[in-house]
Order: C-alpha cells, then sequence, then structure tokens
C-alpha cells in the first residue's frame, strides 16, 4: 500500500522548518521531546494504514443507512478503526492533562490527524469533530460539563457534533429558528430542526455530544440572539453511566457525493419522539452566557476552519502520492525524441504533461501543507507564549490565515485530485483506482464550515480590514522578513523574494483601493476572486519560507523542494495578476448582472 | 422539470448567428427549411425530456451489472428511452437518403443530439456512438458493409462502437497487440483484448457492430501496421436476420465515477468462448486497404472529439440552468447593504457572488456551443460547399479547431458543474439534486477521446504547425476578420475586439517563438499551457462573434449575452496573458524536474 502522506515532508515541516522542538521549552510541552512527538506520529501512521485506510474504499461503496428502528447501521470496520484510535489515547493528544490529556502542541496534534483525514477521510470526521467539541467545552464549559461530556468524549465513549445549519438557514445563521426555553432547573428545552449534521447519529459510542446554537427568549434579532447548547443523546445517568433518551431524533441520513462514510443527519430536537422526564423538548445545558453562542462556536470554527484544510490537503497528499507510485509503474508511449515506434513503452513519468501534473500536485499539496501547520503553530504560540504581545500578534496573524488555510486547500488540494485522475487516465475515473473517491470526498471541503464565497467575504470584508487594517500590516511584515532573508540567499531563492515583494505590494494596493470605497457593494463583489489572490500569495510566501529551511542541504528531498518551489513562482503565482488587475479596476460586472437576463 | 438545453440560445446561435438557414440553398440539403429543422429540435427536446431525463439519476444509482451468463442487466427505461430514439428517425438524420437518412445538416444534428446528452449522457451514448461508427461504415465501407451494418444501425436495430485501446496500451495506439490473421474467405479472424468500450455489451439491440483497430501480418511498426474491422457480435444471418455467435465475449464491466448508465467494456476477441464455424477466433471484416485503419479511425475520432466536446457543453448547460433555478427559488441572507436582520432572506441569485458563479457558468457553457456549432457547421461547409477552396478552408480550420472543441469545453464546463455545486450548496453536494451527477459524468470528458495532455500535443505539435502554419493563419484571418466587424460597432465590442486583437497576436507570437527552437521537448513541454490560452483565446473569440451577432437587438435575452460577454472580457480572457509569457519564455521546470525528486 502506499503510503497516505509524506512523514519525510512531515519530518522537514516539522523539525526543520517550523522547529517545534523548541515548543518543548514552554511550560505546557515541557514533558514533552522530539522523541514524544516522533511517537505519536509513529502511531498515527501505524493506526491510519492498518484499520483507517483499509477500510476507505468499502466504506464508500457501503454507506451508512437507517434501520427502520431510526438506528444507523454501518460497516464494522468503522468501529474497529476507530476503537483502535481511542485505545491509543490520540482523541486528548492535545488537550491538558488535567482532564487526561498528552498536551501536545497542535501543530504535532494536526500532523498526526491528518494521518487518519488521508488514509479516511469518513471515519477520520468522527475523531475529528469530537475534538472540535471537546475544544470548546474545555474552553467555556463548566466543571459538570467537563465530567459529564469533556471526559468521556476524550476518552473516546462518546463523541461529539456542531449543530448550526438548518435546513432553512445554510450559511445565514442569522435565520435559525431553533428556541431553547429555559426550565425551572437551569436546563432548557430545543426544539428545531437541524440540517448537515456530521456524526450525528449512530451507534459507534455510548453517547453523543451535540453542540447545538439556538434561540433563547428575549434575544436580539439576527445572530445575537444565539445561545450554544450542550444536548447529549442520553441525559448523564449517575456514576457517568448513561441515563434516560433525549428528545433528539434522526429524522434522515443524506446522501452525498462523497464522504459517505461519516452519517450526515437530519435531526430534530424536541419533536416529541423521546419524553426525557416525561416531557417532551430536548433537554439542553447553556454552555457559557446567554447569546454569546455565536462567539463561541466561532471559537471552535476557526478551529474546524483550519482542520477543514487540512482535510482537503489530506486527501490531496494522499492523490498525489498514489498518482505519483503509479506513473512510475505505467508504461505507456514513448519519449518524443524517440524515433523508434518498437523501442519499449516508458513509465509514464517520463512524459513531460504526466510530470507537469504531478509538480503542480507536489507544488499544491506541500505548499498548502505549510500553510495549515504554520496556522497550528501559530495557535501553539498565542496559546503557549508568554509575553502578551506576541500572543496577540500570532492571534491576528491566525485571524488573517484562516480563511485561505480553509479555502485554498478546499480550491487546489482538489484540483491536484483531478491531475491524480487525469495521470491515471481512463483508470483513474473508474472506481477501481483510489483516486476517483478522494476527489469525489474533496468536492465537501468548499462548501461546509463556510463556502468559499464565505471566505471570500470573511477576509476582504473583515480580516484584512479590521483595527484599521492591522492584520494585513503584520501579515506584511512577516512576508517582508522572509522576503529580506531569502534575498541574502541568492540564485532563485532572491529572484523569488523580488517577485513576491512586488505581488505583495500589489496585494495591499489593490486592498487599498477596494477599501478606499464607501459602495461596499461594489468594493466586495469581487471577493471571491481576492481570496484566491490572496491565497496564491500567501501559498508562494510558504514555499519562500520552505526554500529557506533547504539552504546549503543536498539530496533528492531538498532538490525535489527547490524544484516544486520554481513551479511555483514560474506557472502559478503570476495566476494572480490578472486577478489583482481586476479587482483593482473596481469591476461591477456581477453586481451590474441583472437576474432576468440569465 | 427544468429544461436541460435553452431552445431559445440554440434558435439564436443556429438561425440569428451561424444562419443554417441557408444551408437549404446546398443540393444536399435542398428539402429542408427552418420548419424541418425546428420540428427536428422540437422533437428531440420532447423524447429528451420524457425519456432520457427521466431515468438519468436511476440509470446512476442502479449501473449495469454482468449476469453470471456474461450477459448484461440495466434498468428497462434504457431501452425504453432507445426505442423512443430510433423509432423517431434520428438516429439517421445526418446520413444520406438513399441509406434512410434525412440528410440534416450536422449542425442541426448536433443541435438535436445536445439536447439528449444534457438529458442522459449514459444512455444517450450509445445512438452517439453508432452515429459515429455508421459514419465511418458510410464512408469507407463496402455495399456489403452498407446493407449488413449500416442500415440495420440506423434503423436502431443494431448498435455499434469503436474500439481502440488495449489493457496496456491506453493513448499510444501504436502499442495495441490485438492480431488480425486473413482468411482464405477474405474475411479476418482477430485475437486480442479491448479495453474501455463504451456501449461494448447489452441486450438493447439485435446486434452490436465494433470496429475493431488490430496489426494484420507483415505490417510496419507502430501505427503504421493498424487497420480497421468490422467485428459484429453477431454475424450476418440470411435476409438481413442475425445469424452466428462471433467469438467476441464480455470480459467484466468497468465501474466508474460517472457516465454510469453507459456500459463500460473489457472485450476478449477470439478467446475461444464461441466457435463461428466451428473454429475460435473472432471473425473480422476489412474496412478499406489494410493497414489504413488509423487513418479511417481519425475520420471518426474528429466526429468523435467534437461530439465529446458537445457532451461536456450539455453536461455543464443542464448544470447551469439547473443553478439558475435554484438560485432563483432559495432564499438564504440579505444583501451587504440590509440593515435589518429580521427583513426577509433574498433569492441568492441577489448575492453577488452566486451571480458570480452562475455568469461564469453561462460564458463558459454559451461560448461553448457557440463553438461547437460553429465546428459543426464546418463540417456542413467542408462537405456541402462547392468551390473546392472553401471546402479546404473549412476542413484546415475543423482541424486546428478540433483540440480546442473537445478539451475547452471538458475543462471549462466541467468547471462549470462545479460552480453549479456551489451554487447549491451542501444540497448540491448530495445525490437529492442532480448537479453532482452533472460533475461526475463530465469529469470522464478531458480523458476519453484524447487526453487533455494529447490534444495540447496534437494543437501545438502539429495542427499549428502543419502546411507551415497555414491553419494558424487560416484561424488568425478569420479572427481578424470579426473584430474588423467589431470595432465598427464601437462601444464595449469594439473595445472587446482591441483586446481579442493584442491577445491573438501575442498567441501568434508566442506560437513562432515555440515553432522557433529545434529543441521539440522544450517547445512542446507546456503545450496543456497553450492549449489552454489558446482555447480561452478561441472562446473570446466566439464571444465577440455573438456579439456581432445581437447588433441592434433589445429584450433580456440579447442583454444576457452582451453581459456574459463582458464577464468573458474582463474576468476570463486577461487569464491567458501569464500562460502566454510562461510559454515564451520556454520554461523548461517540468523537463527538468527530476522523476527522483518526486
Amino acid at each position: 500500500m502506499t503510503d497516505v502522506l509524506s512523514r519525510r515532508d512531515i519530518d522537514f515541516l516539522l523539525y526543520e522548518w517550523l522547529d517545534v522542538t523548541s515548543l518543548t521549552s514552554r511550560t505546557r510541552f515541557a514533558e514533552h521531546s522530539k522523541d514524544t512527538f516522533d511517537a505519536v506520529l509513529d502511531l498515527s501512521a501505524d493506526i491510519a494504514h492498518k484499520h483507517f485506510a483499509t477500510h476507505n474504499k468499502k466504506a464508500d461503496a457501503q454507506e451508512p443507512t437507517m434501520r427502520p428502528d431510526g438506528t444507523v447501521d454501518m460497516i464494522d470496520e468503522v468501529k474497529t478503526a476507530l476503537d483502535a484510535y481511542a485505545t491509543s489515547g490520540l482523541i486528548a493528544g492535545q488537550f491538558d492533562e488535567s482532564v487526561g490529556g498528552m498536551q501536545l502542541p497542535t501543530t504535532v496534534a494536526r500532523a498526526a490527524m491528518a494521518w487518519f483525514q488521508a488514509a479516511n477521510a469518513g471515519t477520520a470526521a468522527y475523531p475529528f469533530l469530537t475534538i472540535a467539541n471537546a475544544n470548546l467545552i474545555a474552553a467555556y464549559g463548566t466543571e459538570q460539563q467537563i465530567d459529564d461530556y469533556l471526559r468521556p468524549m476524550l476518552e473516546g465513549r462518546y463523541f461529539g457534533t456542531m449543530c448550526l445549519s438548518e435546513p432553512q438557514a445554510g450559511s445565514s445563521l442569522a435565520d435559525i429558528t431553533t428556541r431553547a426555553i429555559p426550565q425551572e432547573d437551569g436546563s432548557y428545552r430545543l426544539t428545531g430542526t437541524k440540517m448537515w449534521i456530521s456524526g450525528g447519529d449512530h451507534e459507534l459510542t455510548e453517547n453523543i455530544v451535540h453542540l447545538v446554537l439556538a434561540k433563547t427568549p428575549g434575544g436580539g434579532p439576527g445572530v445575537k440572539g444565539i445561545s450554544l447548547f450542550i444536548v447529549p443523546k442520553f441525559l448523564p445517568g449517575t456514576d457517568g453511566s448513561v441515563g434516560e433518551r433525549n428528545d433528539v431524533t434522526l429524522m434522515g441520513l443524506n446522501h452525498k457525493m462523497g464522504n459517505r462514510g461519516t452519517t450526515n443527519t437530519l435531526l430534530a430536537f424536541g419533536d416529541g419522539t423521546h419524553s426525557p422526564a416525561g416531557q417532551s423538548g430536548a433537554v439542553g445545558f447553556l454552555v457559557g452566557q446567554e447569546h454569546r453562542g455565536l462567539s463561541y462556536m466561532f471559537h471552535m470554527m476557526n478551529e474546524a476552519r483550519i482542520g477543514v484544510g487540512f482535510l482537503a490537503i489530506s486527501l490531496g497528499y494522499v492523490g498525489y502520492l498514489k498518482s505519483l507510485e503509479y506513473s512510475k509503474v505505467r508504461t505507456q508511449g514513448r519519449p518524443l525524441e524517440a524515433k523508434n515506434p518498437s523501442s519499449a513503452p516508458v513509465p509514464i513519468i517520463e512524459h513531460a504533461d504526466v510530470r507537469r501534473m504531478l509538480l503542480a500536485q507536489k507544488s499544491y499539496v506541500e505548499g498548502a501543507l505549510a500553510l495549515g501547520l504554520y496556522c497550528s503553530w501559530l495557535v501553539d504560540e498565542h496559546d503557549t507564549v508568554e509575553d502578551a504581545a506576541t500572543a496577540d500578534e500570532a492571534r491576528l496573524l491566525l485571524d488573517v490565515l484562516t480563511p485561505i488555510a480553509k479555502s485554498w486547500p478546499s480550491q487546489w488540494c482538489l484540483e491536484a485530485n483531478s491531475l491524480a485522475i487525469q495521470v491515471h487516465g481512463g483508470y483513474g475515473y473508474t472506481r477501481d483506482y483510489d483516486v476517483e473517491q478522494h476527489y469525489r470526498d474533496n468536492r465537501l471541503n468548499p462548501i461546509h464550515e463556510g463556502t468559499h464565497g464565505i471566505q471570500g467575504l470573511d477576509l476582504l470584508g473583515r480580516k484584512v480590514t479590521m483595527h484599521d487594517g492591522a492584520g494585513l500590516t503584520l501579515l506584511g511584515s512577516k512576508v517582508a522578513e522572509t522576503i529580506e532573508r531569502s534575498r541574502l540567499l541568492g540564485g532563485d531563492t532572491a529572484r523569488y523574494a523580488d517577485e513576491l515583494d512586488v505581488v505583495w505590494n500589489r496585494v495591499v494596493e489593490v486592498t487599498t483601493i477596494l477599501r478606499s470605497t464607501s459602495d461596499t457593494a461594489t468594493s466586495l463583489a469581487n471577493s471571491s476572486v481576492y481570496l484566491e489572490a490572496f491565497g496564491h500569495t500567501v501559498i508562494a510566501w510558504m514555499w519562500l519560507e520552505q526554500l529557506t529551511a533547504v539552504v546549503g542541504k543536498d539530496g533528492d528531498f531538498y532538490d525535489g523542494k527547490r524544484h516544486a518551489a520554481r513551479y511555483f513562482y514560474r506557472h502559478e503565482l503570476p495566476k494572480v495578476t490578472p486577478q489583482l488587475d481586476l479587482l483593482a479596476s473596481l469591476d461591477r460586472t456581477t453586481l451590474d448582472m441583472n437576474p432576468n437576463w440569465f
């Protein structure tokens, strides 16, 4: 079996570039060392290959179904894999020792999770969502909630979900209609319907912890009235056991193009199917304060968005490795200069166009992985650095980069999967090979956790303008640092630095133009184009950063980094110029389109 | 049900732009009129909506299977639809009256077929392939072959296939190993295995006519030794009846990501499963002369490539129309300028980013449809114009444009399908809606009938260089004519004409640079990039052409054309500049990549 990720690349990014070993000087990570990080990565790769990759195709072909009794049927391999994962303790990897965690750096935990996402996106989603959920309860939950829900999740006995969307309100959370009515005992009763809930029901664990957005009486209009609730499938029993069934009912499973291994559900809260304590209505427990639900959820959502980026990266990466492997063993055709039609066919990696498709994939997935790990490192920096100003800086950088870390891999690692199919030719289009599934699985990522369009609005409408553009300025200073270091290195690296300098300055200039118009509709009309141009520029920065880490190092691996950077600077970065030109012109083509003209 | 194509757009392109009615002045089409063309289009839309669109999802969900006895099982609706199609006489649409055809212009026949491709790509593939096969037998077959195979195919009693690829030789036909041994009676016996054969087996018709490439003894090396054979599933019986089973055996069905409704097969020829006339070996009948098989097949392949372009266009178009419809009925969110979060949500078409995604789709599918119909019109021009020089010109133009007519829709109408999913949000990713299937179906098109990479090599390595670049020069003169006419029109049209002029001159200049190097490997290293830049330029030309046909016309439809052209010139055409810059630099990044560095 082809490896689903490159450990060599991960080692390079973690140790040779980001120097995560130095994080062990922080109090939180003092018990750790390169050895413990390596052990986590080894263990993850091992479980991912043995238990996750092995049922990836089967879980796609035999997706979960709803039984007549309303429970979910799925192939046994999913539970076997998840039990192995839970037993390893990895769910608790980045959590505090006080709640049973390993206190791993987020950077290492993300790299570890990427093995599972690459091996089997569908099965990996369960712990992925559980960790995101647990993060939120750890941050905002009461001691009781931590005992009742967080600990069992970290042990793998419960899984968690995020319940935001409703059938009539996908991206528009202001329009949710799920209601929560306070009860005398301090709990709430919820009624409403939630859509697209991944992991929303299954028989994999003793219990399922839903984090639900709902509106309470007296809240403000729109998003201001939203609060956050823990709504467990089963109410807590005595002594940590699972108690009475809550009024949360599986209404149906969504059948998707990909990501079929994860149950994706329509859930009814409080429709009276169950009557906890003799009364219909789903029992919920407020997290934090009333009406602050959206800000808590965004805490989780930013993590989730970077995690979606990792999912896209992981799927892009595994497709790249499989098409690379295929290109070395599949023989077909001859070099253009071969004059003898009877000469033996060559491995297709010998053809320039196949090498183009492999180089493109390499530049996408390795560039995106660098960004994903850098963002994770910023989380560690924010959480553990002693100097408050540095911590704030890390948070601000993370805020600006999150829309890119989510959207860029979702677009370009999907494109990588398309290229992986193309390298395989007709075989790649069949279900006999794996790459078509990776492509289908990956197509979800530009949609969930904030669509591509939402990310564009977030970046241009908020992230680069907030605090009078402080985030953009800070990012610019980081880019400038890399450019300065790179110029000293001479050669191609210095030349790329000059190119990036020009493009970055253009991005800043275009941002100023867009911000200078008081007509918000015009300035945001092409925010998706802005997102894409900004994204390519950030990934070019990531490639320059990688080049600064290969200086003076010889060997195929480092030459590959150098060459992939060359590909990105020659073939990819120039794509942003017409995008920035369009933005600078304050183009109103989309706004001026009359819907009747379609 | 949403229409699968826009009749209004087809009418515009056929009658207002290409003026196909004027073709009725040609002897071949003298019996026709706008009324007969309209009747064919009405009939096609009617059958397509009633019998094809209705089982599109079902055929995807319940793909054909192979029974233990080696026959193929599929849902009944496929045969019902194809019988309705055959009864209509449309299979014979463009064929001579002498063989039972309607002598329709190819342009009209293609537009008619597009309804079926848009409604149900999988089911439409059977007549599509049959027509391509029949074209070839009509051109090169003997009278006997015409009676034995062509007539029954045109009546819909037999279907046809193209058998080129083999498991070890996909795009590389020089490496096929199927052998044909001449027999004393003038027939041949074939042995070999063919892969990816669409419609290769089924129980839909009395017989299946395979057109098979094979090598005969004494042929030259590589492609020079290839001959073409008719190999029927059942040998001809007496009095037009079907006779003995030939030694052609279904070895297995390929299970693909999309296009599931079409059987796609691995076929064994002459493996001894059957023994026609008491002897193993598949009986074949030579078409034309020995060793000229590839040139005959290319006759069919060019038609097939334009047809694949139409398949991609049709799938892009139906996805566009469905996402347009969805965007008008789905409400979500508010305009950016809305200050009241309690105001009613608006249809999502009101959001600029949704309009961007719809405009992009519109510009892709309508631009591509114009090119497809223009290429079809060139076929009619070539086949029926009296002046030989004009006919030659049409052929030359068609030769240059064929790689674009195949590859551009395969890339950009697939992108349109991705945007159609995105407009639908999470719903678009589910199988409850149609667009995910269109996307999966369309992903085949950059692969079959010559991959994207093969089209690039064909365009840059052959089509623009042959006859000392005569094809490029001729195309340039046509583009220049459009530019001249457009400049006279003033306004946006004149401005776009100036922009196209600049880009076209740059394409010519870059072509000269690429041809000027004697190092073929370098000049062809980025032929896919050349293909893409050339394609965008050609579609920009098609948009300018359409603008010349809307002059002085008022109303939503024409305003829509004007605005889609604006979108293409503002958002799309500028993308070619960095591509042409890369090509002009004779970039060797892909060539210089050492396979060990991956």
